[in-house]
Protein backbone atom coordinates (compact mmCIF):
# COMPACT_ATOMS: atom_id res chain seq x y z
CA UNK A 1 0.00 0.00 0.00
CA UNK A 2 1.43 3.57 -0.92
CA UNK A 3 1.91 6.45 1.61
CA UNK A 4 1.47 9.54 -1.09
CA UNK A 5 -0.11 11.85 1.46
CA UNK A 6 -0.75 14.51 -1.25
CA UNK A 7 -1.20 17.53 1.50
CA UNK A 8 -4.21 18.98 -0.66
CA UNK A 9 -5.69 15.73 -0.47
CA UNK A 10 -5.53 15.16 3.35
CA UNK A 11 -8.70 15.60 5.47
CA UNK A 12 -8.98 19.39 6.43
CA UNK A 13 -9.74 18.21 9.70
CA UNK A 14 -6.18 17.11 10.46
CA UNK A 15 -4.37 20.03 8.93
CA UNK A 16 -4.79 21.68 12.31
CA UNK A 17 -2.40 18.86 13.92
CA UNK A 18 1.21 19.35 14.27
CA UNK A 19 2.18 17.20 11.95
CA UNK A 20 -0.82 16.42 9.66
CA UNK A 21 0.95 14.38 7.02
CA UNK A 22 1.95 12.06 9.83
CA UNK A 23 -1.07 12.09 11.70
CA UNK A 24 -3.32 10.90 8.35
CA UNK A 25 -0.59 8.29 7.50
CA UNK A 26 -0.90 7.03 11.79
CA UNK A 27 -4.63 6.67 11.27
CA UNK A 28 -4.08 5.06 7.84
CA UNK A 29 -1.84 2.51 8.90
CA UNK A 30 -3.79 1.79 12.05
CA UNK A 31 -7.24 1.35 10.08
CA UNK A 32 -5.40 -0.94 6.92
CA UNK A 33 -3.04 -2.79 8.90
CA UNK A 34 -4.60 -5.86 8.74
CA UNK A 35 -4.64 -5.70 5.03
CA UNK A 36 -1.46 -4.49 3.97
CA UNK A 37 2.30 -6.83 3.65
CA UNK A 38 4.19 -3.90 2.91
CA UNK A 39 3.63 -0.05 2.81
CA UNK A 40 5.41 1.74 0.23
CA UNK A 41 5.94 5.66 1.24
CA UNK A 42 6.51 7.70 -2.24
CA UNK A 43 9.72 10.25 -0.70
CA UNK A 44 8.92 12.77 -3.52
CA UNK A 45 5.68 13.55 -1.56
CA UNK A 46 7.44 14.07 1.58
CA UNK A 47 10.67 16.07 0.27
CA UNK A 48 8.17 18.74 -1.41
CA UNK A 49 7.16 19.78 2.25
CA UNK A 50 10.54 19.96 2.83
CA UNK A 51 12.55 19.58 6.13
CA UNK A 52 8.88 19.12 7.70
CA UNK A 53 8.23 16.64 5.27
CA UNK A 54 11.37 14.90 6.38
CA UNK A 55 9.97 14.93 10.16
CA UNK A 56 6.74 13.19 9.00
CA UNK A 57 8.29 10.54 6.60
CA UNK A 58 10.71 9.32 9.47
CA UNK A 59 7.96 9.54 12.00
CA UNK A 60 5.68 7.17 9.54
CA UNK A 61 8.64 4.68 9.09
CA UNK A 62 9.46 4.12 12.68
CA UNK A 63 5.83 4.06 13.62
CA UNK A 64 5.08 1.18 11.36
CA UNK A 65 8.68 -0.55 12.74
CA UNK A 66 7.62 0.31 15.90
CA UNK A 67 4.16 -0.90 16.33
CA UNK A 68 3.91 -3.45 13.35
CA UNK A 69 7.13 -5.09 12.85
CA UNK A 70 6.32 -7.70 10.91
CA UNK A 71 5.44 -5.06 7.85
CA UNK A 72 7.64 -4.46 4.87
CA UNK A 73 8.86 -0.94 4.63
CA UNK A 74 9.84 0.34 1.00
CA UNK A 75 11.06 3.45 0.14
CA UNK A 76 9.66 4.65 -2.99
CA UNK A 77 13.03 6.78 -3.71
CA UNK A 78 14.37 5.92 -7.36
CA UNK A 79 17.56 6.72 -6.54
CA UNK A 80 20.83 5.88 -8.46
CA UNK A 81 24.08 7.39 -8.53
CA UNK A 82 28.25 6.63 -8.41
CA UNK A 83 29.18 4.08 -6.14
CA UNK A 84 30.58 6.93 -3.27
CA UNK A 85 26.79 8.65 -2.99
CA UNK A 86 24.85 5.71 -3.68
CA UNK A 87 26.23 4.25 -0.83
CA UNK A 88 25.20 7.89 1.14
CA UNK A 89 21.58 6.95 -0.14
CA UNK A 90 21.35 3.37 0.91
CA UNK A 91 22.88 4.35 4.51
CA UNK A 92 19.93 6.94 4.27
CA UNK A 93 17.05 4.25 3.77
CA UNK A 94 18.50 1.42 5.27
CA UNK A 95 20.13 3.36 8.29
CA UNK A 96 18.58 6.67 8.88
CA UNK A 97 15.68 5.45 8.46
CA UNK A 98 14.57 1.66 8.78
CA UNK A 99 13.25 0.81 5.62
CA UNK A 100 13.48 -3.01 4.55
CA UNK A 101 13.65 -2.22 1.00
CA UNK A 102 14.33 0.84 -1.61
CA UNK A 103 13.37 1.40 -5.30
CA UNK A 104 16.75 2.22 -7.50
CA UNK A 105 17.19 3.02 -11.26
CA UNK A 106 19.40 1.41 -13.20
CA UNK A 107 20.12 3.60 -15.68
CA UNK A 108 24.32 4.28 -14.09
CA UNK A 109 24.84 0.51 -14.00
CA UNK A 110 26.29 -1.89 -11.37
CA UNK A 111 28.37 0.55 -9.17
CA UNK A 112 25.01 2.57 -8.70
CA UNK A 113 22.74 -0.35 -7.54
CA UNK A 114 25.62 -2.63 -5.75
CA UNK A 115 26.08 -0.13 -2.91
CA UNK A 116 22.43 -1.18 -1.67
CA UNK A 117 23.08 -4.72 -1.44
CA UNK A 118 25.45 -4.50 1.43
CA UNK A 119 22.83 -4.50 3.92
CA UNK A 120 21.71 -8.38 4.95
CA UNK A 121 18.07 -8.80 5.48
CA UNK A 122 17.66 -5.39 3.33
CA UNK A 123 16.86 -5.91 -0.45
CA UNK A 124 16.88 -3.65 -3.62
CA UNK A 125 13.94 -3.17 -5.86
CA UNK A 126 15.11 -2.26 -9.41
CA UNK A 127 13.18 -0.35 -12.59
CA UNK A 128 12.74 -2.38 -14.90
CA UNK A 129 9.36 -1.45 -16.89
CA UNK A 130 7.58 1.10 -15.60
CA UNK A 131 3.59 2.11 -15.64
CA UNK A 132 3.87 5.10 -17.64
CA UNK A 133 3.43 6.40 -20.57
CA UNK A 134 7.53 7.91 -20.82
CA UNK A 135 8.43 4.00 -20.57
CA UNK A 136 7.83 3.58 -24.22
CA UNK A 137 10.82 6.70 -24.64
CA UNK A 138 13.69 3.88 -23.79
CA UNK A 139 12.58 1.26 -22.03
CA UNK A 140 10.92 -0.61 -24.80
CA UNK A 141 13.27 0.17 -27.04
CA UNK A 142 14.55 -3.00 -29.50
CA UNK A 143 17.90 -4.09 -28.76
CA UNK A 144 20.34 -5.27 -31.39
CA UNK A 145 19.68 -8.96 -30.57
CA UNK A 146 15.71 -7.91 -30.62
CA UNK A 147 15.08 -7.70 -27.07
CA UNK A 148 13.77 -4.62 -25.30
CA UNK A 149 16.23 -2.55 -23.71
CA UNK A 150 14.08 -3.25 -20.21
CA UNK A 151 14.89 -7.25 -20.65
CA UNK A 152 18.72 -6.59 -21.45
CA UNK A 153 18.53 -4.42 -17.66
CA UNK A 154 17.00 -7.68 -16.16
CA UNK A 155 19.26 -10.13 -17.75
CA UNK A 156 22.07 -7.88 -16.48
CA UNK A 157 21.58 -6.62 -13.07
CA UNK A 158 19.95 -10.14 -12.03
CA UNK A 159 23.16 -11.07 -11.92
CA UNK A 160 24.18 -8.35 -9.26
CA UNK A 161 22.02 -9.86 -6.30
CA UNK A 162 20.00 -12.35 -5.93
CA UNK A 163 16.04 -13.40 -5.71
CA UNK A 164 16.89 -12.90 -1.68
CA UNK A 165 17.98 -9.12 -1.88
CA UNK A 166 16.59 -7.99 -4.99
CA UNK A 167 13.22 -7.30 -7.14
CA UNK A 168 12.24 -5.91 -9.72
CA UNK A 169 9.29 -2.57 -10.51
CA UNK A 170 7.15 -4.03 -13.46
CA UNK A 171 3.86 -1.43 -14.15
CA UNK A 172 0.42 -3.60 -13.77
CA UNK A 173 -0.36 -1.25 -17.36
CA UNK A 174 2.11 -3.62 -19.10
CA UNK A 175 0.89 -6.63 -18.08
CA UNK A 176 1.54 -8.78 -20.73
CA UNK A 177 4.92 -8.14 -20.79
CA UNK A 178 5.05 -9.80 -17.63
CA UNK A 179 5.35 -13.06 -19.51
CA UNK A 180 8.62 -11.66 -20.89
CA UNK A 181 9.79 -10.67 -17.30
CA UNK A 182 9.04 -14.12 -16.04
CA UNK A 183 11.38 -16.17 -18.15
CA UNK A 184 14.10 -13.95 -17.21
CA UNK A 185 13.64 -13.56 -13.70
CA UNK A 186 11.10 -16.50 -12.29
CA UNK A 187 12.15 -16.49 -8.83
CA UNK A 188 12.06 -12.40 -8.13
CA UNK A 189 9.71 -10.63 -6.27
CA UNK A 190 8.03 -8.23 -8.76
CA UNK A 191 6.77 -5.14 -6.95
CA UNK A 192 3.69 -3.70 -9.81
CA UNK A 193 2.45 -0.53 -9.47
CA UNK A 194 -0.14 1.10 -11.86
CA UNK A 195 -3.42 -0.78 -10.14
CA UNK A 196 -6.25 2.05 -9.79
CA UNK A 197 -5.89 5.57 -11.05
CA UNK A 198 -2.94 4.05 -13.36
CA UNK A 199 -5.56 1.61 -14.93
CA UNK A 200 -3.94 -1.69 -14.49
CA UNK A 201 -5.79 -4.89 -14.47
CA UNK A 202 -5.24 -6.84 -11.34
CA UNK A 203 -6.59 -10.24 -12.98
CA UNK A 204 -3.71 -9.84 -16.00
CA UNK A 205 -1.07 -9.15 -13.48
CA UNK A 206 -1.81 -12.11 -11.71
CA UNK A 207 -2.07 -14.82 -14.69
CA UNK A 208 1.09 -13.35 -16.39
CA UNK A 209 3.18 -12.38 -13.14
CA UNK A 210 2.76 -15.20 -10.59
CA UNK A 211 5.27 -17.62 -9.80
CA UNK A 212 4.10 -20.49 -7.62
CA UNK A 213 5.04 -18.26 -4.18
CA UNK A 214 3.03 -16.09 -5.65
CA UNK A 215 6.24 -13.49 -6.11
CA UNK A 216 4.21 -9.79 -6.56
CA UNK A 217 4.02 -6.97 -4.66
CA UNK A 218 0.82 -5.15 -5.43
CA UNK A 219 0.81 -1.84 -5.12
CA UNK A 220 -2.20 0.65 -4.86
CA UNK A 221 -2.28 4.34 -2.97
CA UNK A 222 -4.31 6.75 -4.10
CA UNK A 223 -7.40 4.53 -4.37
CA UNK A 224 -7.46 3.33 -0.90
CA UNK A 225 -5.80 6.52 0.88
CA UNK A 226 -8.32 8.99 -0.42
CA UNK A 227 -11.43 7.14 -0.77
CA UNK A 228 -13.17 9.44 1.35
CA UNK A 229 -11.77 13.43 2.59
CA UNK A 230 -14.09 13.38 5.66
CA UNK A 231 -13.67 12.23 9.64
CA UNK A 232 -14.72 8.71 7.95
CA UNK A 233 -11.89 8.70 5.49
CA UNK A 234 -9.83 5.91 7.63
CA UNK A 235 -12.61 3.82 7.62
CA UNK A 236 -13.42 4.19 4.22
CA UNK A 237 -9.77 3.54 3.55
CA UNK A 238 -9.91 0.38 5.92
CA UNK A 239 -12.95 -0.83 3.38
CA UNK A 240 -11.35 -0.14 0.15
CA UNK A 241 -8.03 -1.95 1.78
CA UNK A 242 -10.23 -5.16 2.39
CA UNK A 243 -11.72 -4.72 -0.87
CA UNK A 244 -8.97 -4.65 -2.80
CA UNK A 245 -6.67 -7.48 -0.56
CA UNK A 246 -10.55 -9.49 -1.27
CA UNK A 247 -9.40 -9.40 -5.26
CA UNK A 248 -5.68 -10.20 -4.84
CA UNK A 249 -6.78 -13.48 -2.71
CA UNK A 250 -8.02 -15.79 -5.47
CA UNK A 251 -4.41 -15.47 -7.04
CA UNK A 252 -2.54 -16.63 -4.05
CA UNK B 1 31.49 23.31 -7.52
CA UNK B 2 30.41 20.34 -5.65
CA UNK B 3 29.23 21.04 -2.26
CA UNK B 4 29.17 17.13 -0.86
CA UNK B 5 30.07 17.33 2.93
CA UNK B 6 31.12 14.01 4.25
CA UNK B 7 30.56 14.52 7.77
CA UNK B 8 34.07 12.06 8.54
CA UNK B 9 35.82 14.80 6.28
CA UNK B 10 34.55 17.75 8.08
CA UNK B 11 37.45 19.68 10.31
CA UNK B 12 36.75 18.40 13.88
CA UNK B 13 36.76 21.57 15.46
CA UNK B 14 33.42 22.17 13.39
CA UNK B 15 31.77 19.24 14.45
CA UNK B 16 30.84 21.10 18.29
CA UNK B 17 28.91 23.56 16.13
CA UNK B 18 24.94 23.35 16.14
CA UNK B 19 24.99 22.77 12.63
CA UNK B 20 28.35 21.86 11.36
CA UNK B 21 27.68 20.96 7.75
CA UNK B 22 26.74 24.48 7.08
CA UNK B 23 29.26 25.89 8.86
CA UNK B 24 31.91 24.34 6.75
CA UNK B 25 29.60 24.90 3.54
CA UNK B 26 29.33 28.52 4.73
CA UNK B 27 33.29 29.32 5.32
CA UNK B 28 33.75 26.94 1.96
CA UNK B 29 31.69 29.55 -0.14
CA UNK B 30 33.02 32.57 1.11
CA UNK B 31 36.30 31.37 0.43
CA UNK B 32 35.69 30.09 -3.36
CA UNK B 33 32.32 32.02 -4.10
CA UNK B 34 34.84 34.28 -6.98
CA UNK B 35 35.81 31.66 -8.83
CA UNK B 36 32.55 29.37 -8.62
CA UNK B 37 29.94 30.05 -10.86
CA UNK B 38 27.83 27.30 -9.65
CA UNK B 39 27.65 25.06 -6.73
CA UNK B 40 26.36 21.67 -6.92
CA UNK B 41 24.99 20.08 -3.70
CA UNK B 42 25.15 16.25 -3.96
CA UNK B 43 21.44 15.47 -2.19
CA UNK B 44 23.14 12.13 -1.06
CA UNK B 45 25.44 13.34 1.88
CA UNK B 46 22.26 15.47 3.33
CA UNK B 47 20.13 13.32 3.10
CA UNK B 48 22.14 10.40 4.90
CA UNK B 49 21.80 12.98 7.90
CA UNK B 50 18.63 12.70 8.07
CA UNK B 51 16.10 15.65 8.92
CA UNK B 52 19.48 17.42 9.81
CA UNK B 53 20.80 17.06 7.12
CA UNK B 54 17.53 18.87 5.24
CA UNK B 55 18.00 21.63 7.24
CA UNK B 56 22.01 21.91 6.43
CA UNK B 57 20.75 21.82 2.77
CA UNK B 58 18.12 24.26 3.47
CA UNK B 59 20.62 26.45 5.12
CA UNK B 60 23.22 26.17 2.50
CA UNK B 61 21.28 26.85 -0.76
CA UNK B 62 19.20 29.82 1.18
CA UNK B 63 22.79 31.16 1.98
CA UNK B 64 23.75 31.47 -1.56
CA UNK B 65 20.74 32.59 -3.29
CA UNK B 66 20.76 35.69 -0.46
CA UNK B 67 25.10 36.60 0.19
CA UNK B 68 25.58 35.41 -3.89
CA UNK B 69 22.62 35.19 -6.04
CA UNK B 70 24.66 35.99 -9.19
CA UNK B 71 25.67 32.13 -8.16
CA UNK B 72 24.24 28.96 -10.06
CA UNK B 73 22.61 26.55 -7.65
CA UNK B 74 22.65 23.08 -9.08
CA UNK B 75 20.82 19.99 -6.59
CA UNK B 76 22.77 17.24 -8.00
CA UNK B 77 19.79 14.55 -6.97
CA UNK B 78 19.71 12.36 -9.90
CA UNK B 79 15.65 12.36 -9.52
CA UNK B 80 12.94 11.01 -11.75
CA UNK B 81 9.31 9.56 -11.51
CA UNK B 82 6.18 9.05 -12.95
CA UNK B 83 4.70 12.55 -13.87
CA UNK B 84 2.59 13.32 -10.69
CA UNK B 85 5.60 12.16 -8.37
CA UNK B 86 8.33 14.32 -10.92
CA UNK B 87 5.86 17.17 -10.35
CA UNK B 88 6.78 16.75 -6.71
CA UNK B 89 10.38 16.67 -7.05
CA UNK B 90 9.99 20.24 -8.80
CA UNK B 91 8.19 21.57 -6.18
CA UNK B 92 10.94 20.20 -3.89
CA UNK B 93 14.00 21.88 -5.63
CA UNK B 94 12.70 24.39 -7.79
CA UNK B 95 10.10 26.04 -5.13
CA UNK B 96 10.63 24.44 -1.64
CA UNK B 97 14.45 25.01 -1.92
CA UNK B 98 15.12 28.15 -4.61
CA UNK B 99 17.66 25.87 -6.44
CA UNK B 100 18.16 27.05 -10.22
CA UNK B 101 18.38 23.43 -11.34
CA UNK B 102 18.33 19.64 -10.98
CA UNK B 103 20.16 16.66 -12.31
CA UNK B 104 17.26 13.82 -13.42
CA UNK B 105 17.41 10.71 -14.46
CA UNK B 106 16.02 9.82 -18.25
CA UNK B 107 15.09 6.31 -17.76
CA UNK B 108 11.09 6.37 -17.27
CA UNK B 109 11.36 8.65 -20.12
CA UNK B 110 9.30 11.66 -21.08
CA UNK B 111 6.94 12.51 -18.36
CA UNK B 112 9.20 11.86 -15.56
CA UNK B 113 11.83 15.43 -17.40
CA UNK B 114 8.50 17.55 -18.98
CA UNK B 115 7.25 18.03 -14.86
CA UNK B 116 10.86 19.79 -14.63
CA UNK B 117 10.58 21.97 -17.28
CA UNK B 118 7.45 24.10 -16.12
CA UNK B 119 9.89 26.59 -14.27
CA UNK B 120 10.88 29.62 -16.11
CA UNK B 121 14.23 30.37 -15.40
CA UNK B 122 15.12 27.13 -14.60
CA UNK B 123 17.17 23.77 -16.14
CA UNK B 124 16.56 20.43 -16.35
CA UNK B 125 20.09 18.35 -16.43
CA UNK B 126 19.52 15.19 -18.13
CA UNK B 127 21.69 12.43 -17.24
CA UNK B 128 23.25 11.26 -20.87
CA UNK B 129 26.79 9.38 -20.04
CA UNK B 130 28.22 9.54 -16.34
CA UNK B 131 31.71 9.20 -15.57
CA UNK B 132 31.53 5.79 -13.43
CA UNK B 133 32.06 2.50 -14.35
CA UNK B 134 28.42 1.14 -14.73
CA UNK B 135 27.66 3.29 -17.68
CA UNK B 136 29.12 0.83 -19.97
CA UNK B 137 26.41 -1.46 -18.39
CA UNK B 138 23.58 0.34 -20.44
CA UNK B 139 24.65 3.87 -21.05
CA UNK B 140 27.20 2.22 -23.88
CA UNK B 141 25.24 -0.33 -25.47
CA UNK B 142 24.55 -0.51 -28.81
CA UNK B 143 21.11 0.15 -30.38
CA UNK B 144 20.15 -1.54 -34.19
CA UNK B 145 21.02 1.60 -35.74
CA UNK B 146 24.64 1.35 -34.76
CA UNK B 147 24.74 4.23 -32.36
CA UNK B 148 25.05 3.49 -28.38
CA UNK B 149 21.98 3.76 -26.08
CA UNK B 150 23.52 7.53 -24.62
CA UNK B 151 23.09 9.14 -28.30
CA UNK B 152 19.30 7.82 -28.46
CA UNK B 153 18.86 9.58 -25.12
CA UNK B 154 20.24 12.80 -26.13
CA UNK B 155 18.61 12.67 -29.31
CA UNK B 156 15.21 12.18 -27.93
CA UNK B 157 15.21 13.84 -24.70
CA UNK B 158 16.82 16.97 -26.00
CA UNK B 159 13.15 17.50 -28.39
CA UNK B 160 11.36 17.75 -24.94
CA UNK B 161 13.28 21.01 -24.03
CA UNK B 162 15.87 23.75 -25.37
CA UNK B 163 19.55 25.12 -24.93
CA UNK B 164 17.75 27.20 -22.37
CA UNK B 165 15.76 25.03 -20.12
CA UNK B 166 17.81 21.42 -20.22
CA UNK B 167 21.67 20.46 -19.90
CA UNK B 168 23.00 17.33 -19.85
CA UNK B 169 25.41 15.43 -17.93
CA UNK B 170 28.34 13.48 -19.63
CA UNK B 171 31.43 12.28 -17.41
CA UNK B 172 35.00 13.66 -17.99
CA UNK B 173 35.73 10.32 -18.11
CA UNK B 174 34.38 9.55 -21.15
CA UNK B 175 36.39 12.69 -22.49
CA UNK B 176 36.58 11.67 -26.26
CA UNK B 177 32.53 10.48 -26.55
CA UNK B 178 32.02 14.32 -26.36
CA UNK B 179 32.63 14.42 -29.94
CA UNK B 180 29.66 12.31 -30.84
CA UNK B 181 27.18 14.15 -27.99
CA UNK B 182 28.45 17.72 -29.84
CA UNK B 183 27.23 16.17 -32.61
CA UNK B 184 23.61 15.99 -31.61
CA UNK B 185 23.35 18.09 -28.83
CA UNK B 186 25.41 21.52 -30.08
CA UNK B 187 24.30 23.99 -27.91
CA UNK B 188 23.19 23.02 -24.90
CA UNK B 189 25.21 23.51 -21.97
CA UNK B 190 27.05 20.15 -20.53
CA UNK B 191 27.73 19.51 -16.82
CA UNK B 192 30.57 17.91 -16.66
CA UNK B 193 31.82 15.25 -13.14
CA UNK B 194 34.85 12.91 -12.97
CA UNK B 195 37.53 15.73 -13.23
CA UNK B 196 39.86 15.42 -10.15
CA UNK B 197 39.30 12.24 -7.97
CA UNK B 198 37.32 10.30 -10.81
CA UNK B 199 40.38 11.01 -12.95
CA UNK B 200 39.01 12.62 -15.93
CA UNK B 201 41.23 15.22 -17.70
CA UNK B 202 40.64 18.83 -18.22
CA UNK B 203 42.25 19.77 -21.57
CA UNK B 204 40.71 16.99 -23.18
CA UNK B 205 36.74 17.94 -21.88
CA UNK B 206 37.77 21.88 -22.90
CA UNK B 207 38.84 20.03 -26.48
CA UNK B 208 36.25 17.56 -27.43
CA UNK B 209 33.33 19.70 -25.07
CA UNK B 210 33.64 23.10 -25.60
CA UNK B 211 31.34 24.62 -28.59
CA UNK B 212 31.65 28.88 -29.28
CA UNK B 213 29.74 29.83 -25.91
CA UNK B 214 32.65 27.58 -23.73
CA UNK B 215 29.01 25.84 -22.75
CA UNK B 216 31.00 23.55 -20.20
CA UNK B 217 30.17 23.69 -16.29
CA UNK B 218 33.31 21.79 -15.12
CA UNK B 219 32.62 20.18 -11.61
CA UNK B 220 35.20 19.55 -9.06
CA UNK B 221 33.65 18.65 -4.99
CA UNK B 222 36.41 16.91 -3.28
CA UNK B 223 39.89 18.15 -4.35
CA UNK B 224 38.74 21.59 -3.76
CA UNK B 225 36.36 20.97 -0.45
CA UNK B 226 38.98 18.48 1.60
CA UNK B 227 42.28 20.35 0.24
CA UNK B 228 42.75 20.85 4.13
CA UNK B 229 41.52 19.06 7.37
CA UNK B 230 42.84 21.98 9.87
CA UNK B 231 41.27 25.22 10.96
CA UNK B 232 43.06 26.39 7.53
CA UNK B 233 41.10 24.26 5.03
CA UNK B 234 38.90 27.23 3.71
CA UNK B 235 42.16 28.85 2.92
CA UNK B 236 43.42 25.62 1.28
CA UNK B 237 40.42 25.39 -0.27
CA UNK B 238 40.05 28.98 -1.90
CA UNK B 239 44.08 27.95 -2.94
CA UNK B 240 42.82 24.82 -4.86
CA UNK B 241 39.76 26.91 -6.44
CA UNK B 242 42.10 29.09 -7.88
CA UNK B 243 44.56 26.85 -9.32
CA UNK B 244 41.46 24.81 -10.81
CA UNK B 245 39.62 28.24 -12.08
CA UNK B 246 42.88 28.86 -13.49
CA UNK B 247 43.31 25.48 -15.27
CA UNK B 248 39.78 26.07 -16.78
CA UNK B 249 40.63 29.97 -18.12
CA UNK B 250 42.82 28.83 -21.32
CA UNK B 251 39.91 26.99 -22.71
CA UNK B 252 37.27 29.28 -22.85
Amino acid sequence: MGLDPEIENIPSFLLKKKDPVFEFNRRIIDATHTYAVAYKPNVAFYESLGVKGWVSLEATVNYIKEKYPEIFVIADAKRGDIGNTSKKYAETFFRKLSCDAVTVTPYMGSDSVLPFLGYPGKWVIVLALTSNQGADDFQMLSMPNHEKLFETILRKSSRWGNPDNMMYVVGATRASMLLKVREIVPDHFLLIPGIGAQGGDLAEVIQYGANRQCGLLVNSSRAILFADSTERFAIAAREKALEVQGLMAPGI
